[in-house]
């Protein structure tokens, strides 16, 4: 279908200030949070009720127009990157709290409604919306489902698939789907969580009913310093294995240290090479307990500091550094890449250490974050966009981190999704017959692939040219960066 | 394919006692825990490893023949019906416990593995799997996860979807897929919680890592009768409210608890008309504050009796009569039929004032045992399949207990599944589209339709069916009992 007539059947059920066309418009929906890839659609629609997306849906169904449904963009893998022959639909305008009901602990919002806003929302009750990604101030719940996004408190209250209970789904074919309730269990099967990280694969969300939980009674950190990276992930093993659940147990390497305390003055020790944040939450004399046989353990694994907040506002400062860790790093280079894999825990100090190798193979420092509880991994390559070749270097390191996370037995994605950023190594992931079942059931739902295409599951075609790079030595996409 | 070329090429690769083809070998699999439908199936196979299950798997897939696979075959929904043109595949030869990585909180377990022996073989480290089925002793993990089981734990610990990490899988084409990590996400659709309530409708379990959990500290919990059941319902609200999340949280009703009592002296009163069973466990402080506080929210909501256990002896107790409240109830009738819905929990005095209402129109006694915290309800229908007309009127008893669930917002099942017992209860849950959208998801991985025919999901003709049963009044599928 021509733009132009495209245009003309979109103006028939949306107000004009719902359609933008004008290339100046366009710009700001070039890319979501993954900047090294940029487009521009062929529009931008942002319609503002379920009929008026059933409409949407319905016309790209008819004339085969794909379509990406965007929440904030705030997305790291690429995951709402606009097609140039498609439409780019944001759920902006879905911006309403509908209901909260503090007896069944749940609040049923629009997508576009930020995660942190839910929080806001409910605590005159007493409740808040547990996954806290770092752009909780900014980005949309819509978004946060169709990633299954999570966050430094999922280790204790799991990611966003364990905190919702039900969608309403609008499909290609734009009939309405009403997923799950606020029973525990739905019957048939479970397309609450099969729609929970599809990257706007299957369907467009408008709307969310979530969990809410009671804000716990009482919530305590403690900061330790280690003077090597093994020590501070042996300690992450004792907390575990003695059964404890922080709210939170984060870990930060020295150049993360450097970068946060330069940015925000957390109060990090600048003169060890790991820090652990170890958050426990819950009524007052079980945090009390916990704390102190945390501080136990944390002074066995060989702590060299060790230091328990004094009161909230050191609290909240020790998580400031770590909130910030992202835009600190970015302060030490032009340009960084934040990369997301999933480890056994186990496997930390071994995966630390081959990470620093492949750091000085391609010349590039890299700065790590982790999720330590639940092994998620998120080194921040550092480079310069502007220098010839630090991109494509930067990539290609990228791309060894998660092929690493595979081969240690992890995930290539710990809460950012696959999107366009990771889809090479999803051939890595999974053999040619598991992603033949991710195209079959995409079809199940979006027979004529229209739904965000090119995203999240590859072709075995493009594993095929991928997987060559792999089995011939130096033939590789980056040919001035050897693999090894 | 004939039966005897069927177990001739069976015979090529499965040892002559993995093979069961007489009638009286046949009669053990008749049925499952739903003993109102029975058939014998054509054969029974028991492989013993991963390559005879593929074989089997890829035979029938050749040859286009139907199979059912099986666990302890304690479903209590009929998911495990054997038909009698198909192979019946037990698990029962894959009971090995694998792993058990006490650091990562992990087992990794063959399908056929009891429930109770996870935990059994896990206590040596402190750790036990959470969710507890009634039937936890005898019951399979493999038939756990394709019914989703849940227990008396799950208000806090969850169901099956949310206590396992992993999943080895055959699907009908006889390609292992490995499902799921020891990570949080993994990329991908979610296909381990597709699978998870799947009914073996998708594919063939052949081994499932769990999560365990450290032992509580300690577990302590309370008794409390009262007048009424809409006052029973008001404090189960009042402790939920209060941000308290119990670690079982139970109601029965007069029936249930004279039954019970009758059966294992627990020690309930009998002047009351329901009493609640509320468990908390923790660190010892964290019970102690907990206890307290439901204590008070218990009288204040009007409980005229409230005990707490004086010791683990009495805990248990308390606990045995609610366990053994389904075989109870067994011995006031000849037959029971025990239902499984879930309700939003509000609704709770209203649902119990319909189903009485319901008891008395079809002349069957019923008694109630809920899983209160969640909302899910197990009314047991009392009546004597010998009497003419009894089982008819239970089963369409049953049905109307269902589509009141569905009506107040709930859902037809908690925890036992749809097999054939729910399957017209399905078209009242769900609207053609969204079946058409399950049978679609269905032949992405099952194109033939061989894994489990007949089960969970209706087709649209069998709704046209059903739904012509509630237009016109009175053509009824039982029509000595008029509908309502």
């Amino acid at each position: 279908m021509k733009p132009e007539l495209l245009l003309k059947r979109l103006r028939e059920f949306l107000p004009p200030e719902s359609i933008l066309s004008e290339r100046e418009d366009l710009n700001p929906y070039e890319s979501d949070g993954l900047t090294a890839f940029k487009q521009l659609p062929l529009l931008v629609v942002l319609p503002e009720t379920e009929a008026q997306v059933q409409q949407v849906l319905r016309l790209c169904h008819a004339e085969a127009v794909p379509v990406v449904a965007r929440g904030a963009g705030t997305g790291l893998s690429g995951g709402a990157l606009p097609l140039t022959n498609g439409i780019l639909l944001s759920l902006a305008k879905f911006s309403r709290i509908e209901h909260i009901d503090p007896l069944a602990r749940t609040a049923r919002v629009q997508p576009g409604v930020r995660n942190l806003a839910i929080s806001e929302a409910a605590a005159k009750h007493g409740l808040y919306y547990a996954p806290d990604p770092s752009s909780q101030i900014i980005c949309s719940i819509g978004g946060n489902v169709a990633e299954n996004s999570g966050g430094v408190h999922c280790l204790k209250y799991g990611l966003t698939v364990n905190n919702i209970l039900a969608l309403r789904v609008i499909t290609i074919e734009g009939e309405m789907l009403e997923i799950g309730s606020t029973a525990l269990d739905s019957a048939g099967y479970d397309l609450l969580a099969l729609m929970t990280g599809s990257e706007g694969m299957l369907g467009v969300i408008t709307e969310v009913t979530v969990k809410l939980l009671p804000k716990p009674e009482r919530a305590q950190v403690l900061m330790a310093g280690f003077d090597s990276v093994e020590k501070a992930g042996a300690a992450v093993a004792k907390i575990i294995s003695a059964g404890i659940i922080p709210a939170g147990l984060e870990m930060m390497d020295k150049l993360a240290i450097r970068a946060a305390e330069d940015f925000v003055h957390a109060g990090y020790p600048l003169d060890v090479e790991a820090i652990l944040l170890c958050e426990l939450d819950g009524v007052n004399e079980e945090v009390s307990e916990e704390i102190k046989r945390v501080h136990t353990l944390l002074q066995e694994a060989g702590a060299t500091t060790l230091r328990t907040a004094q009161d909230d506002a050191e609290r909240l400062k020790f998580w400031a550094g770590r909130k910030a860790a992202f835009p600190a790093v970015g302060r030490l280079a032009p340009d960084y890449y934040c990369m997301d894999g999933t480890i056994p825990r186990k496997r930390l100090p071994e995966v630390l250490k081959r990470i620093h190798e492949y750091s000085v193979h391609y010349g590039l420092p890299v700065a790590n974050v982790f999720h330590a509880g639940d092994g998620n991994l998120h080194p921040l390559i550092l480079y310069d966009a502007n220098k010839s070749g630090e991109l494509v270097r930067a990539e290609a390191f990228g791309a060894k981190i998660l092929e690493l996370c595979v081969e240690v037995g992890g995930t290539i994605t710990g809460e950012h999704g696959v999107g366009v950023e990771k889809i090479d190594q999803m051939c890595v992931q999974f053999m040619s017959h598991e992603l033949n079942l991710f195209h079959a059931l995409k079809k199940a739902w979006d027979e004529q692939t229209l739904l965000n295409p090119g995203k999240a599951v590859p072709t075995l075609h493009r594993c095929a040219e991928y997987g060559a790079m792999h089995v011939h030595q130096g033939k590789t996409k980056f040919p001035d960066v050897p693999r090894f």
